[in-house]
């Protein structure tokens, strides 16, 4: 028997969630059970997506249950294990995060390799946001030699990893985010060609076209869209012909209920011959050897910054959550849950 | 020495061209000189883009000159060489319509083969307009079995011959046109599976989901997208996953100077995968060769209908062209030039 914190939903938030919404139970976790594997979590992430879950509405995932612990990305250690696939010291992941420790059976686990990289990799560069970066990139927008890079939010979890894996294979980037904390992040530690502060521009469009002059190029040839609305028009705008929009998504156009911020241009995709496709990393799971072998690689060289913002201790989980709705967080939101 | 007559802009029209802004000049054309070629038009087809070079606006072709005869593509009859790729007899291509003979150099003249299809198939489904549905539903839609496919304009030059590539390979056809009797046509001549009359449905996407449903289906999986907005729309609720859009055209968009009609449902293209992608025919000239030999069959098998809309006589050339605008023409809009 062990004490442990775990944090349930105790009630379905209404608009921004509140403190009484939660709440943190301390249980006495049993010794694992035959076929089960006892996980100590040394990190866990938070996603916008987990709003969605706390509310009750029809989704292709079902929502958290009441009175349980939340679920989200975790990589944590095997403590004790009754399952032959694991053994004490493995470094596992699971969706079984908001939990401090957790009895799970093994088919709820997955093996990451514990050398290389450090343990919250695995939820960043070398984890979902990595993988959703790389299709995007290699995939969907096929990047080739001399590619120029426009990435929208890439201060944002994925946007951040975009920036890098472009700017390693050697193409010039171009991010946007907001507020000069964010381009200064953008500048110094994703070290990207030129950083647009869309907040502080009247037409992104100008703004855009101005660092596109600056690197001494006619257009874009390759956007990687994490926005839609504005973005996305200046992007068709200073596009070149045969340019490729890798959607991974358009966060400005999820909660527009009336008339849609929409591109003005969008008949560019014809007179330029744009290819626009979305994608959902799950459907290139087959890319991740490929893609956790290069970030590996990367990371030794001291290519891949960890793009994080890092919250510590399980009583700090709600602030990180908190934190991803007022853009106070920069790349990938952590929580470390037991101290390294 | 042989008297011919041909259509000149005399000024540039201002809005809707009317009859003073040509003249019909009448030339005494002498024999062909010395790498010359002499060619009797036996079609002419007319499009809207030649309105803009009617006008002196820049483009990326420069606009008619003024007091000199009109260009467009024509298939004609060599009467007299004086260059040895070409004799009496051969069947050619030009741009050099809008007049019933001319002398050019060789080098403005391309053979086609006179055996096997009509001649002004060169100007629709064995020409520019077959190759653009041929490109767009072979090359970026990439048409596989089971696709089910809408085509929006499927009445005009191009849309109807998309219709007939994809019902000849097998598809389910959903064409959309305006009014009833376009709708006749499309179900009567092009043999769609379902006809919709967009003026006559209060939602396009509701008329869109009725067609598909009464097809058993459960969504498109192809959009041949000549129109834009309402249109794409509607397309983009009605897209299975994984759904390609082949973007032809977007004519509803192209004089739209304050909102857009626009799509409310862009951000579909992620979470349905959908890959959007514009194209020009003239970058797929590749493809010719093979749309050719199958439109040859397919005609042979009296399979591919002449979706066309024919004037007789240079002097009928104003109303054919004026017809494109009134929307009273289908399929391609030809004048025949000399009687067959």
């Amino acid at each position: 028997m062990t004490q442990t914190r775990e944090i349930r939903l105790k009630r379905r938030p209404v608009g921004t969630p509140v403190d009484d919404d939660f709440e943190m139970a301390t249980i006495s976790l049993p010794d694992p059970a035959d076929g089960e594997v006892q996980v100590r979590n040394l990190w866990m992430a938070v996603d916008p997506a987990m709003r969605g879950r706390m509310s009750d509405a029809k989704s292709y995932i079902p929502p958290f249950a009441l009175d349980a612990a939340m679920e989200g990305p975790a990589i944590g250690e095997v403590v004790a294990s009754r399952d032959p696939a694991f053994r004490p010291g493995d470094l596992v992941f699971s969706r079984l995060g908001w939990r401090e420790m957790f009895n799970a059976p093994a088919s709820a686990l997955q093996h990451r390799e514990a050398g290389g990289l450090p343990p919250q990799a695995w939820l960043c560069f070398a984890g979902m946001p990595g993988l959703t970066a790389y299709a995007g990139l290699m995939r969907i927008a096929q990047l080739k030699a001399g590619d120029l890079v426009f990435v929208s939010a890439a201060s944002g979890a994925v946007g951040s990893i975009a920036c890098q894996i472009a700017r390693n294979l050697g193409h010039k980037v171009i991010g946007s985010a907001g507020g000069p904390e964010k381009t200064a992040f953008l500048r110094d530690v994703l070290k990207v060609d030129a950083a647009i502060d869309y907040k502080a521009e009247p037409s992104l469009t100008k703004a855009l076209a101005r660092e596109v002059k600056g690197l001494g190029a006619k257009g874009i040839d390759v956007y990687f869209e994490n926005v839609g609305g504005d973005h996305l028009q200046a992007a068709l705008s200073l596009a070149n012909d045969f340019a490729r929009f890798a959607v991974c998504g358009m966060i400005s156009q999820y909660n527009v209920t009336d008339a849609p911020t929409v591109p003005r241009n969008l008949t560019m995709v014809m007179t330029k011959r744009i290819r626009m496709e979305g994608y959902i990393a799950l459907d290139h799971m087959d890319l991740e050897p490929e893609m956790v072998a290069r970030m590996t690689e990367w990371n030794a060289q001291g290519q891949m910054a960890s793009a994080e913002t890092v919250y510590d201790g399980i009583e700090r989980a709600l602030d990180a959550f908190a934190g991803l709705f007022t853009g106070a967080n920069m790349g990938r939101t952590l929580v470390r849950l037991t101290p390294g």
